[in-house]
């Protein structure tokens, strides 16, 4: 296999969204797609769907296009979806226990191995499974149990100090979605998953869509 | 005020990170931030904060940097979040009923009016004060509300369905955290919102953390 590249962020999302669209092909029977097929669809030019691609590592023939099968796997190898690693998630409030709930993360890499929280009238008891257990135990057991992967969900009051617990315990990847800009070490890095930067993007266009 | 200009989606994410980041200022009573100072907060470089705050259409001056209430309201003009718009959400499952509670997104710029789902065990209740409505009243009520966000939060499987029908109705904006490429007129701007877009910056990333 072809060595990991840094692919940029906008082509790692567009990779995501051709993901979605051949699933729904594979369902159909389909073979092969052309790049310019996926262009079409998601309005975009062949040549940006072909440049993306290649940073997965395959390459499409002439005529008939990428094999589907092939490039699903190659998206899922892309992600590191093909197995999925274990993840902590601190703040069971509204969100992180939709997120708990939500049990197609496994399909994108990630599983959720144990929640952390402050309540006493939750903390022992599971949601979807999953324990909720004291956020004083977050570093310790996320050391022991060799966890890279933290969930933010907390408020942004709390949101540097719990951010700080996963660094200690040796969290590499953090997915934030508390309104709060946390600061981490060099080696660690954050993903900014927040609601309002999402909706930014379209909030922004709207004096243009009336 | 200035004309408004087309933000590239990079710089209008990053925008929302500055505004979080000084919201927190304000907090603290600071007047006054440098460029220098947030590049240096978020990890970037000040001429990449220069120039995504340059699109809000206010300037820094050479000593003092930004006055930090004049640089979040040009943030939220810029974002459309002085004043909030009616949504419509679709698909009241667990992650639409999340979004419902969610009281936040008035600050944002969206206001849920109301929601539809198919369940008939839940029409006619209300989630967070917002009414649920069976999903063949859509398109009617949005175009009588004069309603122009949507929010798609159902299965994949009816995903382009309920798009036709926001769409019928006259939605201009689409926020969709459905797993499927909707199709759309040209006219119709989407925001694609799923977790695996977002997810997938972090798990792409997990071999090189190790």
């Amino acid at each position: 296999m072809k060595k990991l590249q840094n692919i940029p962020e906008p082509s790692l999302r567009r990779l995501v969204r051709y993901y979605h669209l051949i699933k729904g092909l594979e369902a159909d029977n389909n073979e092969t797609v052309s790049s310019s097929w996926i262009a079409l669809q998601l309005g975009l030019e062949s040549i940006q769907v072909r440049k993306d691609i290649q940073y997965t590592g395959i390459a499409g023939k002439p005529k008939s296009g990428y094999n589907i099968s092939e490039l699903k796997n190659a998206i899922e190898n892309t992600m590191n979806w093909n197995n999925y690693h274990d993840a902590v998630l601190a703040g069971t409030g509204k969100l992180g226990k939709s997120l708990l709930m939500y049990d197609s993360f496994k399909n994108y890499g990630m599983n959720f191995a144990v929640a952390f929280d402050t309540d006493p009238s939750i903390i022992g008891t599971e949601i979807n499974g999953i324990k909720i257990l004291p956020i004083d135990k977050l570093s310790n057991l996320v050391k022991r149990m060799h966890i890279h992967i933290g969930v933010l969900t907390v408020p942004a009051i709390v949101a540097q100090e719990v951010t700080d617990m996963m660094v200690e315990g040796g969290i590499k990847a953090i997915w934030n979605f508390a309104s709060y800009q946390i600061k981490v070490p060099e080696n660690v890095y954050i993903v900014h998953a927040q609601f309002s930067q999402s909706l930014a993007l379209l909030t922004n266009k709207l004096p243009q869509l009336k």
